[in-house]
């Protein structure tokens, strides 16, 4: 789905905003860029913010008007600030997503960015079959263009991406939590030292011991941690019987 | 919420993702910014791509180390683009999101980005309670720094922003949609111009009627549409009835 998504940019005026637009697009799997009419393009500021992902740039296409960017598109949705006298309903990005996976046959999909200062012009707006609004603070709505690609291109990554949102962490034995049984062993080993050292006393006893299970609960102890407790407490043990030794 | 989420930068190289970070945080309604070392600040750049978002850079807190820009924080989350050898388990942006309002009273809660080429250092990642990781590209998941705090804080306005996520859109009534009864008007008025020029057949005229009330439905015909089409299709009336005036 995200190589029938074509991002297109009307009339930019900062070539370093497609650069970044290309970058975005690349970072959440997306291909297909088309340029309407860019003020200044190519550029080496455009090369320079794509970081690595000036294979977009260079299979960009460059278009002298909206039609024939958007020709072969099934699908025709605008990003808009705007929230009034727009020719058709306001959506979110997520509900975007839905629309596109409830008709996924309805592709390419164009979603259509305009100028920095002024957006979409009317004549592009009434295109769209829907208008996308990214919530903003009302009091600031300055989303700078290649942001707005990169929050709409993440979402559609999110509802489309084949491949895992976190790849799998191939946690090492040692970084496993422990199971029951050695957790009660760690606290018997608590148990005995503090007793040993006078810290646990008959009328709190009970109350001490509950909290440390509670503790190690919510560390969600692994067995390298348990090692190291372990280890921590037979350390005193043996401190302590050295003591105990010299003073005989 | 939104006022108790600190975003703190560690050694940011290029003074300019400072600024456009100011931006990317003030767009979503953040406010708080701390600054660990950064390499070069204060820089005209950052002030040129923070926009107007320039009182966030001159409020942001510029610290010597990173304990002191998160002392006070209860909840620390670091950001990663690595997935392996983390102290703690990764979650995506919108499962921090759960764990914040989950936890409403464990503030400030503090977000580390690292800098642009590595990262957050080995110490700081220890310092972390949970580590977020923003689905990307596998093949290519170079995301720039101000995206990801982009991506971050936008996804923290959709969980708390406490104003509307899509202003409304004041809908003049000519906007409304139409009532049952008054497209029942438009179908019958359809109906009766189709009979008249000779396009209603007998043998499909049910189909014809049923699929311009599909069409209309899905149309969502609003009151100004509905006017349109009944001075149309009145208007090829009074059209008809000239022609057949001038016949006799």
């Amino acid at each position: 789905m995200l190589n029938d998504i074509r991002v297109v940019l009307s009339h930019t005026t900062h070539p370093g905003n497609i650069g970044a637009t290309a970058r975005a697009m690349k970072v959440m799997g997306l291909s297909d860029l088309a340029l309407v009419n860019p003020k200044k393009y190519p550029a080496a500021e455009a090369t320079e913010r794509a970081s690595r992902a000036t294979d977009i740039l260079a299979n960009a296409g460059v278009h002298q008007d909206i039609e024939s960017a958007i020709a072969d598109c099934q699908l025709v949705v605008g990003t808009s600030a705007r929230t009034r006298s727009l020719p058709s309903k306001l959506i979110t990005p997520r509900k975007l997503t839905e629309i596109i996976s409830q008709q996924p046959d309805r592709k390419p999909v164009a979603i259509l960015f305009g100028t920095e200062n002024s957006g979409l012009t009317n004549e592009e707006l009434h295109l769209c079959h829907y208008h996308v609004y990214i919530p903003t603070n009302p009091d600031y709505s300055s989303l700078n263009l290649a942001s707005a690609v990169q929050l709409i291109t993440y979402e559609l990554r999110l509802a489309f991406a084949e491949t895992d949102l976190i790849p799998s962490q191939e946690i090492s034995e040692n970084e496993m939590p422990v199971n029951r049984e050695q957790l009660a062993g760690v606290l018997a080993h608590f148990d005995r030292v503090m007793r040993q050292t006078g810290y646990l006393m008959p009328d709190h006893e009970k109350q001490i011991e509950n909290r440390m299970n509670r503790l190690l609960n919510k560390a969600e102890l692994t067995l390298s941690e348990m090692n190291i407790l372990r280890g921590f407490l037979r350390s005193i043990e043996n401190h302590c019987q050295k003591l105990s030794q010299q003073n005989q």
